[in-house]
């Protein structure tokens, strides 16, 4: 079978109808995600970014879908609960609501506000709602107003070792990208080209080709369990963020950068014991805090996936196309459960699944239906053209 | 070899002499307990709990060894950084130091007071300090004003669900125990008996035996991620400070009922596929949030040791002595370092290392040394009696 239609066929035929069926919650609305293996609810809470994040999907779905309502009617079912209940007083987006919406935890980062942007301009866009699109653009511009300081009063740093997050760019230069349709003249190419420059400006490391998660305000690398720290999923995810970038403004130097980073990060974070991608790194071999770092997480193997598939349209390098077929081979491999569909999204070293549940609190209809929306498209493209 | 034996020997030929050669930082004072398999330094920053962990063993080995004023010197070496550096213009302690003592994370939870607390105290009591015993009733008492928010503006929750986190009332309990001898008459023994009420009546599940991690204000147990959390190595550690209270108080009915409850979460918690004790479990068997979950960690198997080693004290049960031979047998095959001393902290499912610096965040010169300490000076007295 062809990439393309491996990749709609799971995306059209397994995961999105688990999500359908599901995740909606007709009774209180918005979307029930903490879904076990065979789909069943085992925690009633809602956690925003996974309220937002399938608000994007399925009005995304509806974009390309035409004719069937049924997304649509899903998307708003979500839009009218965060609508409703996401927000406080100032307009930020908590972290966590009860069932019935009432709020559990503050808005102690912007994160959720990040996909409360992306979910609002997607559905405004799905829509023609000039409401959610004006929404969109003020949640972003809210979030400019606090990304100096992301925390606000939660930031536990007394500020004498100061630092920024690789988060941040990452995302601000997708939602610039997105949302480049409704905002002003120069807005997001200002924004797209900050993000940038503080990606391979200051985040890269010139000695290692490595890029970091965190840094000093003025970029420094410093020698300790934060500054050391290598998230290769984030980078690779990046990566193609500005490849897509690199793509509409024609910028052949900068896809070629993104290209070479991602694959140096391949190469640098792939188990070659037990295959898969490690979560986290020490760009300096030191011992790590994170207690998970061997694990396979889902997300950084659909980062990858994302990443390869993007990088072949713009290079026939024999090396992608076996890097694609390595890491396509491993994940299908095991990541997906043949008994209940969906994925697995945390395995040991060795991957066997450690966690066997479909959504959690980090874990909802996101990244694989966006992966394979994303792959199928391009594997078409590709496919097409041979 | 008696185990006595095996616990003195580990104790004074491997693990203090590792933590008094590697961890004094002569230079700036303190402990620099960031250390690698081999005992070399990999990250300077200096977390307080460590350095009032390791101020209170030194002290309390002080105590025991009279007549060797190296133990006294490094506790001193500890006690001088954190008196100079540890805490803000409140006198909350804060989380984090840089190498040369300037503050790095604000005191954003009563834990490393806690920490605090009993190294005043007992390096006050090693010195016969008035001052350091002192402080330590202050630093008590403010902890104790603090317990009902205990994160202050650092809390995340909005309320609207209140919770309780089982470690308050875990470690208040063995403060008031360690600290009575200088509170006011009925000071130790009201908080006690707070804690005790709060572990058993309320923490305490009726239906299944087992303790959860956290709860609502009034004993509630959620069914949320937190709510259904059993932290196994959280409550052994609970039932020998709870043994202990029993012991001064000749409450033998308590002793009992910790006895139980400690095998209790001991045969549920086991792995009976690969040995060791899981990490976290879900008292209903649903998903977890916590990654790893799965691991087998150092200070859990400790607890796991003094809980069963002071059991043993009072009951001739079977299967007191053959889980002790169990833990004792599994713990000694899998965690001490046969090639650089001391233990590795985090063991893989299967029990293989996963980490492995000998100090670092979360590990430094605490669990390991004070359970040798307790465990030389039980086994010694049983050993005695037959």
């Amino acid at each position: 079978m062809k990439y393309s239609q491996i990749y709609r066929r799971a995306l059209f035929d397994d995961v999105i109808p688990f999500w359908i069926t599901h995740s909606l919650d007709e009774e209180q609305g918005g979307y029930l995600h903490c879904l076990d293996r065979q789909g069943a609810i085992y925690d009633e809470d809602k956690f925003v970014w996974f309220q937002c994040r399938q608000i994007w999907m399925l009005s995304l779905l509806h974009t390309l879908v035409q004719g069937d309502s049924n997304y649509l009617n899903a998307a708003s079912l979500g839009m009218d609960f965060v609508e409703k209940h996401a927000r406080d007083g100032n307009g930020d987006f908590y972290f966590s609501l009860d069932r019935t919406g009432r709020p559990l935890i503050k808005p102690y980062n912007i994160f959720s506000d990040c996909f409360g942007a992306i979910a609002y301009y997607q559905y405004g866009a799905a829509t023609s709602s000039e409401y959610h699109l004006t929404e969109s653009r003020k949640i972003l511009r809210q979030i400019l107003l606090r990304r100096d300081n992301p925390k606000g009063i939660f930031e536990k740093s007394t500020g004498i070792r100061d630092s920024r997050s690789f988060a941040l760019p990452m995302i601000l230069s997708n939602l610039a990208l997105q949302m480049k349709p409704i905002l002003d003249t120069d807005e997001a190419d200002i924004l797209i080209r900050e993000c940038q420059e503080a990606i391979f400006g200051e985040f890269y490391n010139q000695e290692t080709g490595l890029v970091h998660e965190v840094i000093g305000k003025d970029g420094q690398k410093y020698d300790t369990f934060d500054g050391r720290l290598i998230n290769p999923g984030h980078v690779l995810e990046a990566m193609w963020f500005l490849m897509d970038i690199g793509e509409k403004d024609g910028d052949i130097g900068l896809i070629d950068r993104c290209i070479s980073t991602g694959l140096h990060h391949l190469n640098y974070a792939w188990d070659s014991d037990f295959g898969g991608i490690f979560y986290f790194m020490d760009h300096m071999n030191k011992p790590m805090e994170k207690l998970e770092w061997d694990q396979k997480l889902w997300w950084v193997h659909l980062e990858a996936l994302v990443f390869l598939s993007k990088a072949l349209r713009f290079s026939d390098k024999a090396e992608l196309r076996s890097w694609f077929e390595k890491v396509h081979n491993y994940t299908w491999a095991h990541f997906p459960d043949p008994e209940y569909g969906e994925w697995y999204g945390y395995l040991n070293r060795a991957g066997d699944p450690l966690h066997t549940f479909k959504g959690g609190k980090w874990k909802g209809c996101f990244h694989l239906p966006g992966a394979y929306y994303i792959a199928r498209r391009l594997w078409r493209k590709w496919e097409c053209k041979y």
